[in-house]
This record gives structure tokens, C-alpha cells and sequence, in this order.
């Protein structure tokens, strides 16, 4: 390991720290676990880590803080969850209020952080295989459908799954379930693939986040869980508070996307 | 192990060898690899093996034998290939001659065995992971297509990838790419799913051969490669003399299904 101001990761979180790295955070860091990141009290804490559990594919939890700490020691040197995401999202009653680039101002001692896998390690791996991924060729966003799929509720926790979609040749779909099933804890394999009216998406042009992606003739839709569900979720309680990540403004971690691979 | 005559495995091949097994054998000594057979003249085997090699995913070869020996140490104990599957095909310059169930009278020094790995090691694998396999279900044979997909030649071995087809429900798709691709020696992944005519298959309801199976709605097919390709591909060259095994007439090794999972 270089020393922690040449590495990449680090380097990355102090640029964020201080206001120098304020954009979303594709292609930054190449190699580095990113992930998606919700902030609650510490009263839904519990229910919300049970929610994860049950809700593995969309919610893979990678770390928890303890509560009040901005530290999360298994995720990189010298964290501070408070700072080192490039913009945040502040929700009151459900409402968002804030797109800060840093809640060091309104932190409170109750306050749990989850971070949670994103799909960035295994489009990496894709890529890395040599299969399209049709957003980074078009310069846009993943798009992202609300699904019929339920998810498994925990206490005041239940909404749809949501998942992003990739289109690719059926030979290439193959490939890319035997790539991402390798991934478990960044969302791992598809959950469908075909007709997106049978998991209750009703046009694939209108995305419900993200944007639209061309599929070519011969390619099929495919589908995975997705790390919008918890935020989904959260923003559905209308929590008094709670904080989460901007869209594509991820916490970049010190963890290697290969060694997210179980073999 | 068991002593040798009471082991499954064994006990199949000797009621073959001493005529007691004369039908196919789906559900005999279940749990044991059973493999495809090919018996060409030394002349020919280079360039067979070399086909193998390039077409691994029609062409899993389990085992070779040395010219002119019925034993296949690697495969079982005392196997003699002349006599040990229930059924031969006897094929002289391309024509079907006969059926037999023992080839000791007409072997010669110069023929060396091909065994090659079958679909029923990863179709047990299925059923244990809860996956219907519709065939099975209904009771008749895999349905089977030639393909617009050529192998690699090899000499004078060419031709059209066959594939064998099993309708899955999307989210079991997914599954079953997993499981089958824990077995890359009994053909491994599917190579397509979804439309039959981006492979060349013009009506999936008149498989080239095997039996037509029910396709429910929201289910899609999905194709594997298949080991009836090598027979295929040696009877076109209409070779003066070569054995095959009937369809579903199986040799059944001493290995073991579970034994196949790479991991």
C-alpha cells in the first residue's frame, strides 16, 4: 500500500473532505469498492439492518457504523462519513431539504450510517470480460425501474424492489450471470431477464431513475437488484430525519473490487 | 466404496455386459457420471481428439482409450467397453447397420474409445436445486435441434453445434446458468436463451431429435450444447466403420455427479 495521501482511495475521500471533488464519482478511483450510503436514527437502526438482512440482493450491507461515529474502520483509513461522500442528500418527514456537500453541521449522536454494495464493482467486471454495458457507452445513468417484485419488510421498512437494467445478447446475458454471480455482495446475479412486464415494468423507455439506455435487436433486457431500494425504502417512513448519499456521489472505499469476488 | 459388485455403478455395467440391461439408462445408478460414446478407427482419433479439444462444450471428453483396449481405467473398474452399454450403434460408411448390445465380435485392434460427458450429471444437479426439467416431468427424451452455430473443424470433423433444450421461467434461467456452470465437463452454461431462430432453430416444436416438451407461458427456452454433436458430426464423415452408443443407452462410470462441480 502506498503511503494513505498517494492512494487512491484516500486521496479521492480528502478531495471529497475538502470541497475539491464535489461531482459524481464514476471513474474515480478505478479498482475501489464505491458504495451507497443511508444515515438513520438510531431507533430505526435496528429494523433497518434487519431489513438488509432479509433484503441481501438489493441491500448488501458492506459496513454499520457505531452509533454517532463517523468512522467506519472496515471500509478505509481515517473515514469520516460526514465529509468524505461528494454530496449528500438531507431528508425531514420525507421531504428532501438539502444537497450538501457536507453534514458535519447538522451530525447528532444517534446517528447509524449503512453503506451498501453498488453496481459499479460489477460493471467493472463486465467490462474487465469483455461485455457491454450500455450506459458507460452512452455517457448516461443506469436506468432504474420500480418493480411488482415486493421486498421483504422489517418493522416499518417494505416497498418494491427497484433494479437497474443492462440490455445484452442472450450469449453475452450468460456470461454476465456467471461474471456477477461471482459479485454477492455488490448485488450478484440478475434477478430477470426478458419481458419487463413481469416484474411490472410497463415501459422500458421511462425509466423511474436514471435514464434511458438503447437496446439493440438481438439484445435482451436484463435485470438486477439495486441499491436505489433502501433508499426508496427510507425515503417511504418519512423519518423525521435521515441523510443519504446524492445520486452517483458514492463513498469510495479503501476495499478492492476484485476481492469482492467469493472465488 | 462397496464391495464391487454390490456398487451401483459396477452392477449396472455387468447387468449390461450380460444382457440384463438392454434399455436406456435414465434413473439407473443414479447419482453416477454417465457419458456419450464414440469408437473410431487410430486413424481418425487425432483428429477426433483434436475436435474434442476445440469443441469443449459439445465435446467434454471424460476419457480416451488406448487403441484397440475395451478398458477404461479412468472411468470405472473392469469396464469393457465392448460389452458394457446396453445398446451400440454400428455404423458402416455413414449407414446405420445395427443395433447390438455387444460389439466384442466384430472389435479390432485399431479403435479407440471417446467418452464424452452427458447432460443427466447437471439436469440431477438441477432437480436438487428445486428446477423443473420438463422432459424428465413428461417423460420422454430432451428435445434436441441442429444449430446455425458451426464447431470448430478438426481434419475431416466438422459441422452444426446440436443443442438440447430445457423451458425455465426466467429467475430459474438465472439459477439454472449457476448451477450448470459448476460442470464445464458435462457441457457446463447454456449457449442461448430466448428465440430459437437467432440460433437457426426454425420451429421449436419439431426438434431434429429427442421429443417436443411443453413450453408454458413466461417461460423461455434455454439451449445447451449438446453431446449427440460429436455423433452427429462422425456419422457425416461416413467413416468405413465406427460404434456408437443407441440414444439414452448410456455407459455408467464409477465417478460421481457431485464429483463434477468444478467448485
Amino acid at each position: 500500500m502506498p503511503t494513505f495521501d498517494s492512494h487512491p482511495a484516500y486521496r479521492a475521500r480528502l478531495d471529497a473532505r475538502h470541497g475539491r471533488l464535489i461531482g459524481p464519482t464514476a471513474n474515480i478511483a478505478p479498482g475501489y469498492v464505491q458504495a451507497n450510503l443511508a444515515i438513520l436514527p438510531a431507533d430505526l437502526a435496528t429494523d433497518f439492518l434487519r431489513f438488509c438482512q432479509r433484503n441481501p440482493k438489493p441491500c448488501p450491507l458492506l459496513a454499520m457504523s457505531e452509533p454517532g461515529s463517523p468512522a467506519l474502520p472496515d471500509l478505509g483509513h481515517d473515514i469520516d462519513i460526514r465529509s468524505d461522500i461528494p454530496r449528500y442528500r438531507v431528508w425531514r418527514n420525507g421531504e428532501l431539504v438539502a444537497e450538501p456537500t457536507d453534514v458535519r453541521d447538522i451530525w447528532r449522536d444517534d446517528l447509524v450510517s449503512f453503506l451498501i454494495g453498488c453496481s459499479f464493482s460489477f460493471e467493472e467486471a463486465m467490462l474487465e470480460n469483455g461485455l457491454p454495458v450500455r450506459h458507460i457507452e452512452q455517457g448516461c445513468n443506469v436506468p432504474m425501474y420500480r418493480t411488482s417484485i415486493p421486498t421483504h419488510p422489517a418493522g416499518p421498512f417494505h416497498g418494491p424492489l427497484v433494479v437497474s437494467m443492462r440490455p445484452l445478447k442472450a450469449a453475452d446475458a450468460i456470461r454476465a450471470i456467471q461474471v456477477t454471480s461471482r459479485f454477492p455482495s455488490v448485488h450478484g446475479a440478475p434477478v430477470h431477464f426478458g419481458d419487463p412486464a413481469e416484474i411490472g415494468i410497463m415501459d422500458i423507455n421511462r425509466p423511474d431513475y436514471g435514464d434511458p439506455v438503447t437496446i439493440h435487436p438481438g439484445e435482451v433486457p436484463v435485470f438486477w437488484a439495486c441499491g436505489v431500494t433502501p433508499q426508496s425504502v427510507v425515503a417511504a417512513i418519512q423519518s423525521e430525519f435521515c441523510i443519504t448519499h446524492a445520486p452517483g456521489h458514492m463513498l469510495i472505499t479503501d476495499l478492492l473490487n476484485s476481492r469482492m469476488a467469493v472465488l
